[in-house]
């Protein structure tokens, strides 16, 4: 019974995953604005001081920017929704929901190293979410050849970026900018357009 | 008059209602996070003291989190607004409004007994007004013998939630941690596929 | 050109408003919780305390969603987005956003008489927007007779409405709870379903 | 086989975009009202002294809200959503995302020399973003002449209202009020409906 509740359910069921999903990433990314707090003083030299809490939202920002991009584009490869869909996908938000406090942190203590191995812990997170959403939709997805091209290529895609991740976590008690640099690494090579770069992810023949 | 515009709103209608309420949801389960805030030591250490406002932000996820999932099926089955549905829809949203604050409440003092009871009582309202929801969308659902199943099922799996629940009040005055396992229950016991489980809750025959 | 563009969004344009307003609407009924904070003593009593918070709240939550289900009724009614339509929904979405403040102040003053006066005041606002926003779309919407009663007979309701948030200004001067009993009593009035009531609102017939 | 991907999205694609864009500017055009803290004195007295707080509300919710206006106009002429599309809109969100931070910093420090130059500075920021988003959407775009004499004009626009915010900057260190002033000009100037004064930006000929 609760297989036809899906079926019947189809593209529309999607769409509102999507929006509540959309919801929950629009709330994370903004939030953690709020962690920029105006200074008392009233000269432009006072602004100087917020520039780690400053660098930390870009940084997040980029980071839940890339998750939704991703998650857009996994999910129009949904077509209908699943238990396994739903609750991965509630385990992704759960872990973006995280990255404001992570954030908070980071910016707080200037980048110092603990909080950068908090900050990279839960950067692995959402990513693990991730792997587990995208399998749930590979399961349900329509099997064109580009469309398993596509998804197997970003699945290679996430798990080098998890491994940057990981790898940033001891470079970070060398000293916590290699670790935050692993985390930069990591967003720009996402924000690249589909390039040669990709290339490199995709795999040799469909048959996946 | 009221009927007419009802009728005319048809399915349209009913997607405002569920993108309102997605809305809604979305926040009441994002602002949580703020309760986790960054510690002002810069050590691990610190962060071990978090763990009740940690525990407690899960506890709320998850419920939140399941409301959303029956809202979303639920809603799947309404045909059109009624001003039922919709006093009962944002009764229901006004109930899970409350739970931030219980949450905090109960994370702030560590699951003591006091806060234990209001958070429990807390997660019995949303309860009495998805009765309400339940019932208003009944009687505008397409009668279908398998709808019909699925929103019997729903409702009786709901009614032996609220009765768990109750059950936790007496029993957080034993030790708060009895009232938390009563919910932690609850949430495990919705968050299962459908399954053997559910076939407890299925009517016998479709002649509801 | 102006007129072009807004011929050729129809109803899409529309329902990107409607998604808009939603969201603001959904944002302003959900952060007004966050003013209800978690008392630092741990037992029950501590909780009496807050009563005129969570008051305000009730009061002000019935009062944005009286407005949400009007603005969803109202939409329904629009065929097109035009200048005067986005402006003046802004308009109403900006007077709503004062909500959220006025409510803390009566709050957090405990009924007293100038924050009585200020909330009844921030009630009359929203009042004047919906008016605005009402006219707009009377202009673009389907001239059925039975869109007219329905337009004319909500109008004719929120003049009404208006008119006792004005009289509860007065009043509150005498003693502030009889300001606060004019607010409850709109609340009430706009929650019965259609019925008898709204005979009285309805036109004579349908040449408005 | 992103551009396949892209291609096969159309319209549904964009509209989640669009969802998410409302989103996030509906967070942003809402937190800054909580920057309007209800005084803890509770005359009607205490409440003037938030005139510079609620000024800088007033001036950014305007300003907010011609960007979303103006957004979704764009957006309708919108065919598929490229990377290029995804990216320039996440960044005009981000540079959006910072006028919660400038509007309090603003209004704290009534409006002083140094906060209002911040101030306009954050204000040019989405204008850069946003016509980095227009050229995306004008290489996607339908190349009807009408559709193209809006995009054309409206660009125009837009860069009138940067340089005016541009000359803002100086004109703050003469005195902060005439900085205000700029921005204030622009707010107007973009509410003003479709009229006369969009014929002076309108391109002579569609072969832009």
């Amino acid at each position: 019974m609760s297989n036809r509740a899906e079926q019947t359910e189809g593209r529309g069921g999607v769409s509102r995953v999507e929006a509540f999903s959309d919801g929950v990433i629009a709330i994370i990314i903004t939030i953690m604005v709020l962690e920029l707090k105006a200074p008392e003083e009233e000269d432009l030299s006072a602004l100087w001081h917020l520039w780690p809490t400053f660098l930390a939202y870009v940084l997040s920002y980029a980071y839940v920017a890339i998750y939704w991009v991703n998650h857009h584009r996994l999910f129009s490869h949904a077509r209908r929704v699943t238990s396994g869909l739903l609750w991965s996908n509630i385990a992704l938000l759960f872990a973006l929901s995280l990255v404001p406090f992570s954030t908070a942190y980071l910016g707080e203590h200037h980048f110092a190293r603990d909080p950068t191995i908090v900050y990279l812990v839960t950067m692995l997170l959402p990513a693990v979410a991730y792997a587990w959403l995208q399998g749930e939709i590979m399961k349900v997805a329509e099997c064109s050849a580009a469309d398993q091209r596509y998804l197997i290529a970003t699945r290679r895609k996430g798990q080098a970026a998890t491994v940057v991740y990981f790898l940033g976590v001891p470079l970070a008690f060398v000293t916590p900018w290699l670790g935050i640099a692993a985390a930069a690494l990591v967003a720009v090579f996402w924000c690249l357009p589909f390039s040669r770069l990709d290339a490199l992810f995709l795999p040799e023949d469909c048959a996946a």
